[in-house]
C-alpha cells in the first residue's frame, strides 16, 4: 500500500468505529480515531498475522492496551477479512463476540483481555519475554497503549522489566492524543516528557507525528530493527481526529459520535478496502517436544517440612518432567522456594524483581504463549496484583500463582508479610481454584495436578514445618477432601485446612480424651470446595466448626457453607478466624492470640456440642 | 554535632539494631547497618521533631519504607530519648510495641505502616500534598527507600506524582545497599541508573557516599533548599556494613548476626550517644477551623437518580460543611462523580489520574495529617490497590473509598468494568466497614456517616439510575437494615443491597400474586451486617434467599451467614449472584443472564419455600 492508500485504509477505520459504536448506541470511537493511521499502517505493512491460523508460532502479537478503542481493533478485523461487517455491527450486542473491551475468550486473535489500563504492556512483556527466551520462532510484540495509562505504576514496572531483559522483540505504540477520560492528561502533547521516561528505563524512543503515515512506517521498521532495546513509539494524534465536531475535544470521551451520517461523510463515506495482512514465516513450537519421566517428590510420615519447600521440590520435579513448565519469582524466591526451580532450570525461570503486578503480568504472557507458569511471592503481597488476577480470568488465562508465608503462623514479622486475605481474595475470581495443602506430600501432588487445571490457580504455602500426615502414595484430587478422623459417634466435625489441620487434630484429640469423638475434615481443595464431604459430615454429627489461618470473611467458613447455599438444611457452626489485628510473636503465641490454636478449637467444639451459642 | 559524633551516632545505631535482632532471635539487621549514617545524620542534623508531641502540626514527617529495618528506627527513637534499652529489646516479643515491621497502631511516631515494600514514598507522597496544598506548616517529609523496592510500580507512580505537583517539601532517601533478598538488585551500585529515572520524573537527585557523614549532611541541606521539585537522595551503602563477617555478602538478608558479640566490638562496642533532635518550629492547624453549616442533599420518592450520583452530591455538601474532607479521584471523576465535590472545593481535591495505588496512598497520607479522605474510582479498579487497602488497615487508617459502576448492572463495558470481586475484597479487610446503598437518600445519609468512621470505609455505587424508595428524613445507621417489606406471613426472607434490593422488591410483587409473602431486607451495611434483623427473618421466615451483583464468594451471602457462625440454627438459604463470565449486554439483559434478576429471585423463593433444592 501506498500512501495514499494507506491513509485511505485508515479513514475506512475511523469510519468503521464510528459505525460500530453508532450501531451499539455507546463505545469509544474517538479513542479509536486517533489511533486509526497507527493501525492501518501495522496492520498494511508491519504486522505478520495469519488470522485463518491464530496459533501459528510465527505470528506476531499484537495487544491492545487501551482496550477500551476496541471499535478500532475490530474494524482492523473486518480490513483483514476476519470478520464482515455484519457482524462488526453487533458490537456490543449480547451474545456478540465484540465485547465492549476485547477478550481472547471470545476471539481467538486476542492475546490477553484489556480494559483495566496499564495491563497490556506488562502482558505484552510477559509475551516477549516468551519470544526471547524461549519460543525464539522470531516473532514481534506490539502493544497499543494510550498515554493516560502511562500513569499506572504497573507500565513502569514493565518498562523496567523490558528494557533491563533487552526485548527488542517489543514495540510499544503510544498514541498520545492528550485527553484522558475526563480531561487533558499530565503531559499533554510534550511527547518528549514521555520519552525521557523511557528512555531512562533504557528504551529507544521514536516521537511521530501519528497521522503521518510514512513517518509511522518509517518508525515501525526503525523499532524492528533496532537491537538490544525495546522500542517506544511516541505518536502525536488527536483525538476524535477527521471529525471536527469532535476533534481534540474535552468530554468526549466514551460516547458515540452526535451525528454519525455526518461524521461518515466528513470522513469520506464507506469504504470496503481489504488488507492482505503479510504472512508470519514458516516457524514451529519447540516446547511441547521435551518431555521426560520424573517424580514427583515424597517424604516418610512424621517428617517435619514446610509446605513451600515442598512446592518447591515439587516445581523443580514438574521442571524436569514437564518441558513447558516455566516459574517466576518476585525476588523472594528463597523464601517461596521457586528457587529450587531455578536452581534446575535456569532457562526456563523468570526473576520478576519486587514488582507483582509484571510477575503475574508475566506470567499471563507466557501461558498466552502456551507456557504453564507458576508465579510465587508471599501471599500478602499477592493482593498486589489483584486486578491482574481478576484480568487474566477474563482472559480465561491458565496460571498458577503460589502465594508462601500464609497466616499469622508466620510468626514474628507481623501482619505486613502474613497473607491474610488471600483465600477471599482468590475464591472470589471467577473459575479459579483454590488449595491449601497442609503436609508435604499433599503438596507436591496438588503442585503436580495444578498444571492441567483451567484458569486461575492458587496454592497457599505455609513458612514454619509441619509434620508429614499422609503417605507417599495418597492421592488428592482438586475438589476432593480428606476425612482424617471419623467414627460412627461422632458428634462434631472439625473442617480445617493448612497450618489448623494439625491443630485440629491436636483438638480432636483433646476432646477425645473428655468422651466427646470429633470428625476432622482437612479441606485442602478451598474451591471448588468438597460439598458430598461436607454434606455428609453435617448429616452424620449434626455441626462444624471451621477453622483458618484467615480473617474471617471470604475463607474456609464461607467455603463451607457454599455445600448449603442451595435450600438443603444447615447445619450449626461456629467459625474460628483471625478477628484481631496480630502483633509479632512467635509462630505457636500468634495461633494462640487468634484464637486458631488447639486449645481454642477445642473449646468452640465443646461449646457447640452442648448446642450453646459461642462467644 | 561534628564528623566525628555522627559516625559514632552512626555506630551506635548499628550496634543496636544488631543487639535487637540477637535480643528476638531475627529481624533485619544487615539492612540497617546499611542505612545507618543515613539515619544518624537525618536524625541529629536535619529532622524537625519533638517526640514528646507527635501530633505536633510542624513536625518534620518520616516514613521508613523499607520496614524490615525496624531495628534501625527502634534505635534511633533510643537515641532520640524516645524509647529506652529496655524497650529495644524487646524487639519482636509478643506484646512488644517494637514490631517487625513498624505500625502507627503501636507507636506515635510511625506515620504509616510500612513492610509491603514501594508503599512508603506514595504515602509520603500524601503526607507531602497535604503539608504543600493544606496543612502549610512547612513540615518536610522523609522517606528512606531500599533499593529493591524501587522495581514497584508504585514507587513510579508516586515519583510521577510528586514530580508533577513540584513537592519540594519531599525528599526520597535511597540507600542503595545493592542486594536485595535474595541476591544482588537489577542496577547494583549503578546510582546513576536511579537517578535517570528519578530525573526522568522531573526530580532534582543527589549522589552520595552513604557512609560519608558530611556529604550526607550537605545531601539534606541541599534537598531542603532545592525549591519546585522533590529530591531523591541515592547514596552507596553497603548492606551490613561495619561488620567484615556480613558487609556486602549475599544470603545474609533478615537474619541477626551469627556472632553479635564480636559484631559489636567490631563496630566499637555499645554507647550511649542521646541526639536532641531539633525543635520544629511553631505552627497551628488550620483545617479544624472552618466548619459550617450544610445539608445533605435529598430526593423525592420516585425520583429515578444514580447512586454514584447521590454520592458526588452528598460529598460536595459535606465538604461545604466540613474543610476537614477531601477528595480524591483517578482520573474518572466525571463517572464516579467526584467531580462535583471537584468544582465546589478544587483546594480539597486531588486528581491522581489513572494511578489508583497512588490514589489510595494519597489518601493513607491525607488521613496521616488528620484530613479525612474520600478516594473514588471504579470498584473494579480499586483491587489496582488492594494491597495499599490492606496496609491501610494495618495502619488504622482512615480512609472511605467509593467504588462506582459495581457489578453486571453496568451493561454494555463488560467484565473488565464490573465491579464483581469488591465486597470480598473489602470484607476480608481487617476492621472494615462496607456499605452497599440502593437509594439516593440512603447513600447521601451513608457517605455522611462514613465520615466518623474507624478504619477503611467502602462505599460500594451504582452506574444506572434506580428509583428513590426512601423518605428524605429515614436514617441509616452503620450496621442497620432496613425490612422493606414484611408481614406475620411471610415464608421466606429476600436479602439484597444496591441494584439488587430493586429486583428483590420486584421479585415479591411476584411471589405475592401467587399467594407466597416474601419479606424484603435491604442490607445496605453488609460490614458490619444486622445480625439481628437476619436472626429474626430466619427465625420468622425459615428460610433466606440472598441475592447481589457479584460474584458468589466473599459478597452479600457471605455477610448473611455471618449472622449464624456462632451455632445458633442456620435457616436454610439459597444465594443468587453471579455465576458466569458477563459479556456485553444491556444492564437488564446482565441482571437476567447472572439470574439475578427479579425472575430469578422468584423463581428461586419459590422453590425454596416448597422446600425443594435449588439447582
Amino acid at each position: 500500500m501506498n500512501t495514499g492508500e494507506l491513509t485511505d485504509l485508515g479513514q475506512q477505520l475511523r469510519v468503521d468505529s464510528v459505525r460500530a459504536a453508532a450501531a451499539a448506541g455507546s463505545g469509544h470511537p474517538t479513542s479509536s480515531m486517533s489511533a486509526a493511521d497507527l493501525m492501518a499502517v501495522l496492520l498494511a505493512r508491519h504486522l505478520r498475522y495469519d488470522f485463518d491460523r491464530p496459533a501459528h508460532p510465527g505470528n506476531d502479537r499484537f495487544v491492545l492496551s487501551k482496550g477500551h478503542a476496541s471499535p478500532l481493533l475490530y474494524s482492523a478485523y473486518k480490513a483483514a477479512g476476519a470478520i464482515d461487517d455484519e457482524e462488526l455491527l453487533t458490537f456490543r450486542k449480547l451474545g456478540s463476540r465484540l465485547e465492549g473491551h476485547p477478550t481472547p475468550q471470545r476471539l481467538p486473535w486476542v492475546e490477553t483481555a484489556t480494559g483495566s489500563l496499564g495491563q497490556g504492556l506488562p502482558v505484552g512483556v510477559g509475551i516477549a519475554l516468551a519470544g526471547k527466551r524461549l519460543d525464539r520462532t522470531g516473532y514481534r510484540t506490539w502493544v497499543l497503549c494510550g498515554d493516560s495509562e502511562l500513569a499506572e505504576g504497573s507500565v513502569w514496572e514493565a518498562a523496567e522489566h523490558a528494557g533491563y531483559e533487552h526485548l527488542d522483540n517489543l514495540t510499544v505504540i503510544v498514541d498520545v492524543n492528550r485527553l484522558g477520560q475526563r480531561g487533558p492528561t499530565r503531559h499533554g502533547h510534550d511527547l518528549d516528557a514521555y520519552a525521557r521516561r523511557f528512555q531512562a528505563f533504557d528504551w529507544h524512543t521514536i516521537e511521530v507525528d501519528g497521522h503521518d503515515v510514512d513517518a509511522i512506517d518509517r518508525a515501525y521498521g526503525e523499532a524492528a530493527s533496532t537491537k538490544g532495546q525495546p522500542t517506544a513509539i511516541l505518536a502525536r494524534t488527536l483525538k476524535g481526529k477527521g471529525v471536527e465536531a469532535v476533534q481534540d475535544r474535552e468530554g468526549l470521551h466514551g460516547k458515540p459520535l452526535p451525528e454519525a451520517d455526518e461524521a461518515i461523510s466528513e470522513l469520506g463515506g464507506r469504504r470496503d478496502i481489504r488488507v492482505r495482512v503479510q504472512e508470519p514465516p514458516a516457524a514451529r513450537m519447540l516446547h511441547s517436544v521435551h518431555t521426560g519421566d520424573f517424580e514427583l517428590p515424597t517424604w516418610d510420615k512424621g517428617e517435619e517440612v514446610a509446605t513451600r519447600n515442598a512446592f518447591g521440590q515439587a516445581l523443580a520435579a514438574l521442571g524436569t518432567g514437564r518441558g513447558d513448565i516455566v516459574a517466576l519469582d518476585g525476588e523472594v524466591g528463597d523464601s517461596t522456594r521457586a528457587e529450587f526451580f531455578a536452581k534446575e532450570h535456569p532457562d526456563r525461570y523468570f526473576e520478576c524483581y519486587i514488582a507483582e503486578q509484571q510477575l503475574v503480568a508475566s506470567a499471563v504472557g507466557l501461558a498466552a504463549r502456551g507456557w504453564v507458569p507458576y508465579a510465587a511471592t508471599f501471599a500478602a503481597f499477592l493482593t498486589r496484583a489483584y486486578d491482574f488476577v481478576r484480568m487474566a480470568s477474563i482472559s480465561g488465562s491458565g496460571i498458577n500463582l503460589v502465594g508462601s508465608h500464609a497466616g499469622v503462623a508466620i510468626g514474628q514479622d507481623g501482619p505486613s508479610q502474613m497473607g491474610l486475605e488471600d483465600l477471599a481474595m482468590m475464591r472470589a475470581v471467577h473459575g479459579s481454584t483454590v488449595l491449601s495443602p497442609c503436609d508435604a506430600n499433599q503438596t507436591a501432588r496438588l503442585v503436580g495436578a495444578m498444571a492441567g487445571l483451567e484458569g486461575v490457580r492458587y496454592l497457599r504455602t505455609s513458612r514454619g514445618e509441619s509434620p508429614v500426615i499422609y503417605d507417599p502414595d495418597e492421592e488428592f484430587p482438586v475438589g476432593g477432601s480428606k476425612v482424617l478422623r471419623s467414627s460412627d459417634r461422632d458428634r462434631l466435625t472439625l473442617v480445617a485446612a493448612g497450618v489448623t489441620v494439625h491443630e485440629a487434630l491436636a483438638a480432636a484429640d483433646a476432646l477425645e480424651g473428655e468422651g466427646i469423638q470429633a470428625r476432622v475434615i482437612d479441606l485442602y481443595s478451598v474451591k471448588p470446595v468438597d460439598r458430598a464431604a461436607l454434606r455428609r459430615a453435617a448429616e452424620e454429627t449434626g455441626c462444624l466448626v471451621t477453622v483458618e489461618d484467615h480473617h474471617p470473611e471470604g475463607g474456609i467458613g464461607d467455603a463451607v457453607l457454599e455445600a448449603f447455599a442451595d435450600g438443603r438444611p444447615v447445619p450449626r457452626l461456629v467459625r474460628l478466624a483471625v478477628r484481631s489485628m496480630p502483633g509479632s510473636a512467635s509462630p505457636d503465641e500468634q495461633l494462640h492470640a487468634a484464637g486458631i490454636d488447639a486449645e481454642s478449637i477445642a473449646a468452640a467444639g465443646r461449646l457447640l456440642v452442648e448446642e450453646a451459642v459461642v462467644p
